[in-house]
């Protein structure tokens, strides 16, 4: 804990005094934000968890998509007046997940990597857009400027030859999932766990999943607590209401409410009983909205992102101040 | 009416004296509020009105889910700060909407029950966050959590197993309508002006829609006025412009229509001659919306609900203050 | 430039003391809004171009619509309480586009008629809403209004058999775009530029793009600029993209930039090198835009109007005084 300190304390005394440090330093902050942590160390875990996971995935774009996406988005948030964000990497996380899900589910290419360029400095202006229209509500804008960004750079693949589809769901009219007996979800819950944390950053890694919980608990134990608890619920929702197991093996019924669990249990709120049965309802709830977005977007062949979990802690947070008894006072 | 003032007398001390009455009287508004009505004898004849529909429909289920929506609704508005919202039934009545919606489109299993109970103690939430965002222009939530909650429940029914359809409309893509000069609306106006008021709560029933209009005339005649007159110039429009006839005899084009004009006409203004006009162009307009989104939602398979109205209702009630000289000095 | 403010000046005295030439000067007002001009000889020039262009595709229904619509448009918005907004034309500028758009896609029918006329009413309303919601964050309404108000048309004409399609695009789920090498972009880029821009109102004419062009530097020169470089710039990057080569000829990726280029560098913004690449950052994006929407409403068969300029502009005006130093000291 003390050497831990003394760590921390020499490289904000370096970052304070070298322009260049200050700047790795509010990068790695800018990793660390797609969980809402504060913390350089934070974001140095997330990001050898993503180098991990995507030549793991055999598909490295994604890692190095992911640096240029937050350097780009941090150096682009240099020109914006509110320095106290930018210090705290709140414009950087955009474009890390812009850069993560560009290559993932496009073939890469020059043009692919000038989109996440782009991409990356447009997730900023739609970070100050959306931050400002959420403070009449008091709430903040979470990864939706990723989600809204990358979309649009999707679904414009189909419409432009220079932007060809690798992973991108085909374009289908939804249909009723009927599930055979033989295909009963057989995957280790222990991984599922695992890979609904990583797949935020959309893959499914073991390893890369505990050292995103490792990250989390360097800043916060209560947001890896949430983080895994919030997985796990998400799976037996997920199991219980009969979804897809192959889906649900690899973490796609969990990425969002992962993120739900730690924005209502630890990040917007402090821990209580409260607190934690608002949670569960939020959680639950977001597994639903995850099913429903697979199926709202399925005509029009492009993946949910983390806007089921965007959605669903709007939903929960606006009502904050009104469901909790003397919140923060 | 002196006789009734004493009956409402009666029953207003026994609320104010006994808890559970208390309870029974909030619930009985929560069913009232769908139509705006702050009375629980509106909901008692609308309660009545739902069990004969729904047993005349031969789906008991949905009557059920009416009552435990509504009453779980109602608990869970309990836990929320503003008691006087509460009292009114405004946590109440788009559970009691949630509960008719699910058993009328999804086969009715163990996994609809706990969808109901979900949606319930959702709605409430989600009542709370629309109510919070729109303050900001005075206007209410009017239906919109429960379209919102329900609307995630039906998608996410094609990605779960434990959720299957039973009256969704089929995936497909939007064509256009040739009308056959043989299958011209022959319906009974007066018969489908009933069908389009008993069509808010999702099912088509004359004696239903009788009930509905003495309910709402219990508390307000301009309310029964206006739910009427909507059904009708909503049944006149929809044939002018050629909707398929069968969904005009059964009420599908005039429900959003009724919600609408009751709005308009007689909640959110005072009668007059210039809100008469302005009732008109919303009622014609909502008829058009009732079009747009059963096309916009064709594709994933799910009903508009009451959605229709809620949009051309908000775009109306927003400008009322710039439309209306002198509106309620 | 003596003689025209001279020729100004006695138009605005007859303007001031007819109530009829009032009304004529602002109904051409409104059609110069279109745009961002507040300027009745600009609306003469964009009338022109569009009797011109309406003419030259064959469909005269265009023009007349575009004239029925401003008229009844701006009729409509005497009854509102704002009066300068009405005489600056802003109340017309929708049922302009209304009245253009109807008559492009449907068959042109005694309903269609009514329908602009409905349309255009509604316009208005839907006009005061949004600008009522936009002014929490300081931003205009711009074409939202015409572009919400005829989706809704547009998509209940596959509802509705009086309404029938002419020209609207068959519902489709996307696919992937291939190009043939054959099929590079062959067009004129010079022409191209033009048809961008009177793409606005919805149809390609070389003549009525450069009258458009001349009616925008009546008023201001720095708008007939930012016009045509945002045409020029949204045609190169649908190129670097590989966009549709027919569909770039005719302006399709163009319409969208134009307005965006107008309104982010000229119009909300005093021109300067940071606003000028900010306006270019805008002006890709909403290419991108363009190509997203497009693939949006596949499904659903209606095209994008100008949807895509009005979500670009909204995005990057809202984080203008973030983003702006010292904006508008």
């Amino acid at each position: 804990m003390n050497a831990k300190t003394g760590h921390q304390s020499g490289w904000a005394q370096l970052s304070a005094s070298n322009v260049f440090i200050e700047f790795i330093d509010t990068t790695l902050r800018g990793c660390a934000q797609v969980m809402f942590q504060n913390n350089p160390l934070t974001g140095l875990f997330f990001f050898i968890a993503i180098f991990v996971g995507a030549y793991g995935e055999g598909n490295p774009a994604v890692a190095y998509g992911c640096v240029l996406g937050t350097v780009v988005a941090t150096l682009t948030g240099l020109t914006m007046r509110d320095r106290k964000s930018w210090r705290s990497g709140l414009y950087g996380y955009n474009g890390c997940l812009v850069g993560a899900a560009l290559p993932t589910f496009l073939v890469v290419t020059p043009v692919v990597w000038a989109c996440i360029v782009l991409g990356s400095i447009v997730s900023v202006i739609v970070m100050v857009c959306i931050a400002d229209i959420l403070k009449t509500w008091k709430v903040a804008a979470l990864t939706a400027p990723f989600v809204l960004t990358t979309w649009m750079i999707l679904l414009a693949s189909y419409a432009f030859s220079g932007l060809q589809s690798s992973g991108l769901p085909a374009p289908a009219l939804p249909h009723q999932l009927m599930l055979e007996t033989s295909a009963a979800a057989g995957g280790n819950i222990f991984v599922s766990m695992f890979n609904g944390v990583s797949q935020v950053f959309l893959f499914s890694s073991l390893i890369g999943g505990i050292l995103f919980i490792i990250g989390l608990a360097v800043e916060s134990l209560w947001a890896a607590v949430f983080a895994l608890g919030g997985s796990l619920l998400a799976l037996f929702t997920a199991i219980f209401l009969g979804a897809n197991p192959s889906s649900i093996d690899v973490g796609l019924y969990a990425f969002s409410a992962v993120l739900t669990a730690i924005a209502l249990g630890s990040t917007f709120n402090k821990p209580s009983w409260r607190v934690l049965a608002y949670t569960i309802v939020g959680v639950i709830f977001t597994v639903i909205v995850q099913g429903a977005l697979n199926i709202f977007l399925a005509p029009v062949g492009i993946p949910t992102l983390t806007m089921p979990f965007v959605l669903a802690s709007w939903l929960f947070l606006v009502p904050n101040k009104e469901v909790m008894p003397a919140h923060r006072q």
